[in-house]
């Protein structure tokens, strides 16, 4: 080490200076544990990735270059901070088409659903407000929420998502004691840890209930809508929001590519421009580049091939999975049944999924432990499983090596 | 409009739902001004765009398709947060070559340097905190930090940049009122917006005074700091420092393209992995496909020749600015001389220059006012021109403009 470094180490004491804020911030547990799982001998199931067979290569080079030579330095220049005009447009009619974009919305593009998640809670939450969201949730959006001080208050779900007589119940009691929560955070379509997707009676019944709390905002995530291969399509939050207080995030992620950072959000015009204000001081814009690969991968038609072939590949992998589950596991082991998305839940009695993860990482299998997606400390017996990204055989594999963790943590009981 | 759409608008009453930190959120003055000046007859001094002539089409098209057929999935896929690994390796190298990045430091790549700003406001800044920064100073920096309820304080510049005398009495009268700035905010080479450069002299000066308060943290904002056409580099902070203070915040826009969305950020370890920390729930990680054609920008060598053709440029357009300036202005105005970068910073004797707006976007010609660039409301009798960007034949028309605007004004009075 050079004298210079030597000196910088005993430089200033960073740790003193941190806000209110930065004391909210931890290091994702799913990124801690996924720093055991990058070895590429590991079989994970831990990530949420999409499977990278289904990212259209060529596609995507053909319309770089058309992009270059056509919009050129349009492309390559700071572009406004809600997003490409043409492309917001073109995701305008589309969504107004499908029924979910009205007059009264405002659609802009973001860093990703990530970012929206972000910016949206720092214009909203102050410390000590709560936010509503299922039990488990995302932990992305729990994450970015607790970053201002929230208060993630979750209400349980079953296999239909959110229990609503419970939603019901716990709004009554929050309106009484008169602490609201600033939104209901949800992932009606193929939650994200669950898979579960909430029929349209609960739906209907959900926003019922909203509406009669005149300033109870929902965000509704839905990253998953599309990637549906088994069963009816039910419509989301926002198509069926006749009070203009559904706000929804959409992302280009799981379609076409995580890497293109783009998420597609829309909901009440004011709370949108407002949330376009704070990305200006966050970010001034997004990139460019992505923005108008997307939008023109999008205006020339090829969402609808690449659904079918993400689907088809998904819908093989659930079941790859579930058949293996169902070969391997012992008593006492459940899991959801997904119709679409990425994600499946297991309910492991009696077994601490935190120290199952330490066993099966001996034998290269890796999750992410339940308890990475409550804000409460509970699913310590859960754990979430992906199957849209391992290969074939390595999801049968793995499965039988956690299957064998399981009984040997039993045995050893 | 729908039934529903009518209905919507009776929704939600947003403004009620809004945080104390959305309360510090304004939209940019910059950006209300320059609704003005998107019609095309306008002849704009007012953004900070690199001019798209330098935009290296052919040889990010080439590379583009090279980075697709060599690393495919891997650029369209989710990255580290941190940003691409061999790019930041790439990145340490150089900067270590160059004297600026220790062993003490980490380096990581942000959504711009402007994420950087936000994301080191967010994890240093509480309500009433101070920083202290040069006047006028960048207001994209200014906005990012107001909003986490920073007071900023001033020091005043002269040709030589900040100067140094008041930054130590400064210091020393916040130090005896035990309210030390969080830290100082610095753009030390071819300032944003005066154009100025500190004399290495200065920097060293500066520096000891820093060095005499343990916890004070500078932030160097260096976007411009290889955009010199004329007089000799100097040291940046970060370069001179010897006591691990110093984070210095550099970015491809100026030199590659802003629309790839690359900050690149280094400095004392524990801050810049707390920042990624925060960056985790603010956006997960930055596009991949930019940060992959930027790094084989870099690697192939592309840099040294498009620097060239960027200096050779700016300082055509700096000359042209300049002498417009000299021909056309009335007495009682005057101009900083920049020696790099991309703006000049005029001052003109008893004219307000938001009035002066006014008048001369009448005249289709606009640039920014002064007093956007403190957070103190002085710069009433200044502005910030940008020569970076207009054609030729714009800079000399548009400076006779603004010079007619300005003599109308006088005469009317």
């Amino acid at each position: 080490m050079s004298i210079r470094a030597a000196v910088s180490q005993m430089g200033i004491d960073a740790s003193k200076l941190y806000s209110d804020l930065a004391a909210n911030m931890k290091p994702s547990m799913i990124r801690e544990l996924l720093k055991y799982t990058a070895r590429p001998e590991v079989i994970s199931f831990a990530g949420g990735l999409p499977n990278p067979e289904t990212f259209p290569l060529k596609e995507i080079k053909e319309i770089t270059c058309d992009v270059l030579d056509k919009w050129g330095t349009g492309a390559l220049q700071y572009g406004t901070t809600e997003g490409l005009p043409p492309f917001r447009d073109f995701l305008k009619d589309m969504y107004r088409k499908e029924g979910e974009f009205t007059d009264a919305d405002e659609l802009v593009l973001t860093g990703g659903s990530q970012q929206a998640l972000d910016l949206f809670g720092k214009i909203l939450l102050n410390k000590g407000d709560a936010v509503v969201a299922e039990a488990p949730s995302y932990l992305g959006g729990l994450n970015a929420f607790e970053v201002y001080g929230t208060k993630i208050v979750h209400v349980d779900m079953d296999d239909d998502g959110i229990k609503v007589d419970e939603f019901e119940r716990l709004m009554k009691k929050m309106a009484r004691s008169k602490k609201m929560p600033k939104f209901v955070y949800m992932i009606p379509t193929f939650q994200n840890p669950a898979g579960t997707c909430m029929p349209e009676k609960h739906r209907r019944e959900f926003l019922d209930i909203c509406n009669q709390y005149p300033d109870l905002l929902v965000m509704e995530d839905d990253p998953y809508g599309k990637l549906r291969f088994e069963g009816e399509d039910q419509p989301s939050l926002k198509k069926l929001d006749k009070d203009g207080r559904v706000l929804t995030l959409k992302t280009m992620s799981k379609i076409l590519s995580p890497g293109m950072r783009i998420g597609i959000v829309f909901g009440p015009k004011e709370l949108v421009q407002k949330m376009v204000v704070s990305k200006q001081s966050a970010d001034l814009c997004s990139a460019g580049l992505t923005q108008y690969i997307a939008w023109q991968y999008m205006a020339r038609g090829h969402v609808p091939a690449q659904l079918t072939k993400i689907q088809t590949l998904y819908r093989r992998k659930r079941d790859l999975m579930v058949k293996a589950l169902k070969d391997e596991m012992p008593e006492g082991v459940k899991w959801t049944y997904p119709h679409g998305g990425m994600f499946l839940w297991v309910t492991v009695d009696g077994i601490d999924t935190t120290q199952l993860f330490m066993e099966s990482i001996k034998k290269n299998v890796a999750f992410v432990v339940g308890t990475a997606f409550y804000g409460d400390g509970r699913g310590k017996e859960s754990m979430r499983l992906n199957f849209s990204y391992s290969k074939d055989a390595d999801i049968a594999e793995g499965i039988r090596r956690l299957a064998e963790s399981i009984k040997e943590m039993r045995k050893a009981k």
